[in-house]
């Protein structure tokens, strides 16, 4: 069991990080990890994001009652590389795990996709649970930026809605071998739900600048072609 | 729903696969997973495999009752690359997906290994479970060689029983960053419980021949890390 800070220095995630010498109030989920789940006491040292970039080092004045901290450094980063991934649905429960990992691997963008072959059901795309999991990934691996999951939508529209600039990757067993991911800018995957993509989906993603990667020599359940994509993806970040 | 083995070909897993031209029962979970999950009919196709290189085509002879197949082919394969896990003990029941998805993604032997600062407890680790679930990841990535369970054993005793050949690789958040996995012999990974390797523990798995390879710019949970070497590794094996 990891009982203290200083054995597994926790990280919450607030809305405002605050300025040094500001005090501020823990409330719900994030003042429940602090004194609950890690178990950090007055006067012990926090580690903060508003997983946009920000961090701070927050110093414990209360943990009974009210639940506060006051600010002592903070710091703000730029994303120097960033991914998305839009996925159609997997089967069953798998769409939690496949949430954290992503978060985990510090994807910044899911968006999940309504393909011909499979649609979301509503329990397995209820955000805000995904956005919890997603936040306990992110304090898992002390990132500074949450990953925001969005959809269902349509794969059309999801493409039509992504930014001009960045590599497009594509999930598919017959594509090319991977070689190391980009080093800057935004990286987008598509990931075919438990079905695949339709052969007209595939088109129309390549049209739309997605190429072809293969990330096994065997087939992947979705779930797993996308934390495969993340995790090559992520790898490409290692200086 | 994946109802008739011609939308997505079934894969059963067969101790002997036989000669052409001979009949085989299946039996248990086999039989199951054919009439019952892929609804497979008489006279259809069914692909098998011994999990040990070998796969067969199958046609059906009868599926109610005993359930009987005439060999039509075999083929034998030659296991190019080769990947073993030693991994330490994940938090709560992350052990099921972590072996599901290190059998879809190629791995062929995982060792369970007990650490300085965290032991498998016994329901984690048990194998006739976790077989179940490596065979269910190779019948989905319809692979031809079955991933062995084996531990839980000490991670000295484990390094020790490794053959002497191939790359050895320790997931390590300040190690270098992944080029490509080997394309031919045996890759080994190392993957540190949920608490981490102790000091002691790395020194001894340099020495050992582990190198140091980081899978990610932020620390990920023992789980996240063993499916991202995974993927790491399987993705090397894309031609």
């Amino acid at each position: 069991m990891r009982s203290r800070a200083d054995a597994t220095p926790s990280r919450v995630l607030l809305e405002a990080l605050g300025e040094p010498g500001d005090t501020l109030e823990l409330s719900g989920d994030e003042a429940h990890y602090v004194t609950r789940v890690c178990r950090v006491r007055e006067d012990e040292i926090v580690s903060a994001t508003d997983g946009a970039g920000g961090t701070a080092t927050l110093r414990m004045l209360s943990v009974r009652g009210a639940v506060t901290a006051r600010v002592e450094s903070v710091e703000r980063a730029v994303a120097r590389r960033r991914a998305c991934v839009l996925c159609g649905a997997p089967e069953g429960q798998r769409a939690d795990w496949l949430v954290e990992k992503l978060a985990e691997l510090g994807v910044g963008r899911l968006v999940l996709v309504d393909c011909e072959r499979a649609r979301w059901d509503a329990a397995a795309a209820r955000l805000d649970r995904l956005e919890r999991l997603a936040v306990a990934g992110l304090r898992q691996s002390r990132r500074c930026w949450r990953m925001r999951v969005e959809g269902p939508v349509g794969l059309d529209e999801a493409v039509r809605a992504l930014p001009g600039e960045g590599e497009r990757w594509l999930a598919d067993e017959s594509g090319g071998p991977p070689g190391r991911a980009g080093a800057e800018g935004l990286s987008t995957g598509a990931i075919g739900p438990a079905e695949g993509f339709s052969d007209a989906e595939s088109t129309s993603l390549r049209s739309s600048g997605f190429r072809g990667i293969a990330l096994s020599d065997a087939r992947l359940r979705c779930e797993t072609a996308a934390v495969a994509w993340a995790a090559w993806w992520s790898a490409g970040g290692v200086a």
